[in-house]
């Protein structure tokens, strides 16, 4: 019995890395994948989602959705870190298949009313397509299996600003809106992904195969790891998106705790997101609204660089 | 020649009066009904716009939007006014037709890209169809002809709050993203809205002229003059809805003037819908930010409500 | 039996005029001007206040308060309006006196102390010196005869942005402090101030019974009245803190309403005074916080500007 | 040659130890205490700082200040921490001295332009004093020798919320003047303060050399260990507040960096203290704004604890 799941996804060399580990996964029913803007223009975002599951020979639906945050005037996407075409500056072709006729939210909606209850929604970039979907349709959080996000940090600092990690920055409204609502939900943040480092010796192993889609990887990793290295000074790159698949299918290299989340949306705070435990007490009840999440607090870093390659390996 | 007008809307008893009048103007073409939650939940809305046109015999489609606002936490719709039909509580037989495949956003994302440049979006409930529509193709604000929006108040008070109107205040994230968009607008706002009243004597005439949808107009007419009577002390209603058709076919009933709108989100004032007139200096560029927009500030009441039942009896 | 006043103030040219009035009128005993930023540096605000009653040969204690706003960057003081000096630009020789040991906020609980339940407020500035003394002493609620605050505006637009008076605008988080706060209070805003013009030949009859003084009030009244026949095209000025002096001494020529206000602090809107009527409803109870105040909505100007004369010429 | 400190506190059972080592100190000058509500009306907070100099044989000015905060409506100080009395709710004896006729702010003020560039003002309650005093005297930022705060947290999470440490969530609005002031500054909180436990043992050696001021310090870390071994399982307390005194007198028990303090004043977040460092770029100068402090990001515990046995027995 297979696991299915809608990604949401800008791809992006994080997110390409997390699509082909999707893609190897047997485990894995890849029912579709949406996109959205983030580290890259959604057209683009969409055009690499259609050429990433070409390269694998798989026909896998894609369905366009958010070009804009819901309220925040947009930035331009970091070009300098995934590149302009977000795979790192690498000529390839157009993609020969079209995006479905609907938008990304009406996907999800759609899906998750044919088959109540057995998708899992796992979404690593802004967060538009999710909350565009709870706008559609409220009940929703009663029919999806989970929501597994990777955004935030609770416990160390943003990598945007010192308050906040891209995803959430990019679209802070809908990451409230998605992180309030009441469904069974996992936060994969910074506090878990900076902990694994995919290293070049790794990388090469694993593009070596992955056919045509190895070599697209191994380019945009070259890029992004440039950016690792002069930014951070770490050799190699945090896939933090693939963590987000890891939490689905090896879960035990996780700790998680339980709390509600806020998220901030004005000021120079924006894009924060706040953890209130349920271990403990609040003052006021601001603190208690919302759903449970089940937040990473730790990962084992090393046995999710070792997993990733022996899914892609396989 | 005709007007191509989409109507984004939440029926509610002056929205049939409002849409009525659409199907009564043989200068409008009818592009499609697309329904948001706000007077009544939106299955409701997207009930009542299928019945509406179906008792005039009107083959429009009917898109479904918002259920919810895009980032706060809803309240549930105002029985007490529109009845929790939308329509003062009758009995009315269930639709034959269903709505649109695709959401109201997207349905006004497509209809927008095949002929651009010609259809006006007319929006007399909470903007959170508009503000989906710009997350999904910013560059709509290039190809719709003008927005008009029935919401706000900007010399005077609101309804809800001392601050805010209905429509603005119930989704005011999605109010803020659709009102500073640099699309061609006209906001129609409780400053003038509520300078027409339609009397009973009116109401009976046109109820008269208007058959099956005569009698539905006539019944909602009469449970939501009665909460004008009691809030208000008005003998009859405010046709809200009906003035932002008016705007369209009979501009010279009103006065407008040009100034940017910001909408404030947070706090008591939420749902405020400011003016910066174009006309005067700033201290700083925070008011001279998004689109520049038409707002009415006068209206000629008596003469609007004449011409609500000229077309309504002709 | 006199009233006794402590004024609060900005000395500025309307400031200046209202102090003369409050001199001028047997029925008040001016107990103390304290002094803040606003149309002038604080130094300067004492320095005129010292200077003021020095010219009218009264020993009044000054106390020197807020230089800057509680927690906003404050922007420099409208010289272009007041003049750099407060006073229209005239050279005027050094005060004698020196301003009390204390500072403003601890001056107006020292005497509300020893007096209580007599004294009136009067402030026709920035409300930081108010603000400052409800945090030193919040139980001066209950000790004041009453606070009267020329600032804001509830039914028309703000003088300094959109949204907002100047006096409000200049420390919202103060104004949002004083004016939720629960002591018998009156609020003379725009929507009355505006009302009133002293005119040219009214200012010259009444300089021609002030002595020195008068001299001083017809300079500062020139440079003032450039300004608004400039920017408003008002031949005269509106001597809005006189208003404030009118509402103790005539409070006849006033129509009130009771409310909440609530002042917005943060964001576009920053400065807006909103009143939340007692005689209605409200969704929430973010409404029916705070004390209540008696809002200034409506004012004979043309009597106004005939007893400022009438005080002033006796 | 000594350093003169004006300690700004709201004792409080570690602001009583606190207040002990300062006297205990040779190298200090102790100019005066300043009190604040916090851990107890400010009522209180003035009596037991004059009990506790008193019972040292000091006569050490005491200045009232702030018993509210700048804005926001307080709640009532924790007793189940510190005591009603705010010393473990012991029998003890009025004080025979009276406070200062000035006010907190406007004692700082005077004090520090009496001897410009020499003091330190040590804050260890919420900010309102100092906050005051910026507002009645901005260019004080260019005539203490260094403000030492209490408060606060940059890399761990608060105490009375998830995000706020309790000082800088008391007032958030003074925290956020203070913190962004242009004064030579020093941040002493949580993320260090909890490093370091005063333990029963060392207590009792303590009060052992203290007479009778070590038995009221015996009696409220009793009465204070209790609460933090039923909420925090440590045995002893953290002497938070000495922590800030041990900063300017063993400053290289301390780790610090330097950043930009932002305070988040509304919403959720309130009263969170965000660093930005000044080591990396950032998107917007919102980041980059104030002053640059110095944040304490790791201390000694032990080391810390045994420093301050040593000067109180010694």
């Amino acid at each position: 019995m297979t696991i299915p799941i809608i990604f949401d996804t800008d791809p992006g060399v994080d997110d390409a890395q997390a699509i082909s580990l999707l893609m190897a996964s047997p485990e894995i029913e890849l029912v579709g994948l949406t996109t959205t803007f983030g580290n890259v223009y959604v057209e683009t975002a969409t055009r690499n989602a259609l050429l990433l599951t070409e390269l694998a020979g798989q026909d896998i639906p894609v369905a366009q959705g958010a070009a804009y945050p819901l309220v925040k005037t947009p930035f331009p996407p970091p070009a300098w870190i995934h590149g302009a075409d977000g795979l790192g500056n690498q000529s390839l072709p157009d993609p020969t298949r079209k995006p479905e006729a609907v938008c990304a939210a009406q996907f999800i909606v759609d899906k998750t009313r044919e088959r109540p209850g057995e998708i899992t929604l796992v979404a690593v970039g802004p967060l538009g397509n999710l909350a565009t979907a709870l706008q559609l349709d409220p009940t929703i959080v009663d029919r999806v299996k989970r929501v597994v996000v990777m955004g935030g940090a609770v416990h160390t600092g943003g990598n945007v600003t010192p308050a906040a990690e891209a995803n959430i920055f990019s679209d802070p409204h809908a990451a409230k809106r998605v992180l309030s609502a009441a469904w069974p939900m996992t936060l994969v943040g910074l506090d878990v992904t900076h902990k694994a480092v995919l290293d070049p010796a790794r990388m090469k192993r694993i593009a070596s195969h992955q056919g045509e889609l190895g070599k697209v990887l191994q380019h945009s990793f070259d890029f992004y790891a440039d950016f690792y290295e002069g930014a951070l000074g770490i050799d190699g790159c945090c896939p933090h998106d693939s963590c987000a698949v890891a939490w689905v299918l090896k879960p035990e290299l996780f700790k998680t705790a339980k709390g509600h989340i806020h998220v901030v949306t004005e000021g120079p705070a924006e894009g924060l997101t706040l953890m209130a435990s349920t271990d403990r007490d609040y003052l006021d009840d601001r603190w208690t609204q919302g759903g449970i999440v089940d937040v990473c607090v730790d990962m084992d870093g090393d046995a999710m660089a070792a997993w990733m390659e022996e899914v892609l390996t396989a």
